[in-house]
């Protein structure tokens, strides 16, 4: 396996047709996605019982810094040959069915089948601030783990990044992640 | 303007027909690409000759990495409809035009029209290495005015994405990188 990890976004349905939206790092292996949710996952629990799921690839940062501060609520538009919805941010989306699944205690491993996909947007360049806010986001989602002077150099780092180079989108990505550092020292402080 | 800044690759060729591959850091500006080369330049020199750029949106960084590093002789091909050439490796390629010279000491502002545009490959996801990798270079494109402390704790910081996400790509472009710091390590120690 490529052991190349993209940071994608996967848009699920609960067998009752309620989405899910959830950043994660997949690899492709030939023309399968391989997802490795960790347990317990609405995304897993979602594509074990419905065996569909949707792959989005985007560069709007705000989806990937709003799941990981509470906001989830991102405009969705009907998947085209599943039952599903993709992004409507997806510069590229991939309808994916469940071909094998590999039980594990911690991560079961989902080799998805490409089904349908469809090119909705074009790529602009890569951009430091969008990686910067996928790092903040990725930073944000371990607080409760590292120490508050590692936090700040990080932060403080990768803002450099958002300073020379964000658009609107990713001021106000990096923005959410600014306020959950802010919260979580603010709780730490009156442990 | 929007001050969102994506980082491309630039090729341009002399009046004499002789290709440069350069990375910039290029704006949008509703139709046209501002590009702002700093004085003096190759990338400059030709499109004030020959009026002509092609923009290269990809995701392979080691032709980031590479141009930081000596490594510039990239596969190109044909432009189509100016005489140019295109990175292989191009996502997206699109030919301009000078449209507008705002000359000035130190970076002129060359706003340029898209002539013609082609897709080559889809976008895959986001991908931290790469991130990576567009930081190591400007990192390393900037090692004589940087203390050797912060080069190592910065190289250390951005090995993490490496070690986690890269493929075979990233981990050559990473290569390179660690070569030019040992390299530059090596000369100041024999200063």
């Amino acid at each position: 396996m490529n052991d190349q990890i993209f940071e994608t976004v996967v848009t699920t349905q609960s067998p009752e047709g309620v989405a899910h939206v959830a950043p994660m790092g997949v690899r492709y292996q030939g023309a399968r996605v391989v997802l490795m949710p960790f347990k317990p996952s609405t995304t897993l629990a979602n594509i074990v019982a419905t065996r569909h799921a949707v792959l989005n690839l985007l560069t709007d940062t705000r989806v990937f810094a709003g799941c990981v501060t509470g906001r989830r609520a991102w405009p969705l538009l009907a998947a085209e040959k599943i039952a599903g919805q993709r992004l409507a941010c997806a510069l590229h989306h991939v309808e994916l069915s469940l071909d094998e699944h590999l039980d594990d205690a911690l991560r079961p491993v989902l080799r998805m089948a490409r089904v349908h996909e469809a090119g909705h947007a074009g790529f602009m360049g890569l951009n430091r601030a969008q990686a910067a806010v996928v790092e903040g986001a990725v930073l944000v989602s371990r607080l409760h783990m590292l120490p508050m002077d590692k936090i700040d150099a990080e932060m403080a780092y990768l803002r450099i990044a958002i300073d020379k180079t964000a658009g609107p989108g990713e001021h106000e990505a990096w923005g959410w992640l600014q306020d959950a550092v802010a919260a979580h020292r603010a709780k730490a402080a009156s442990r």
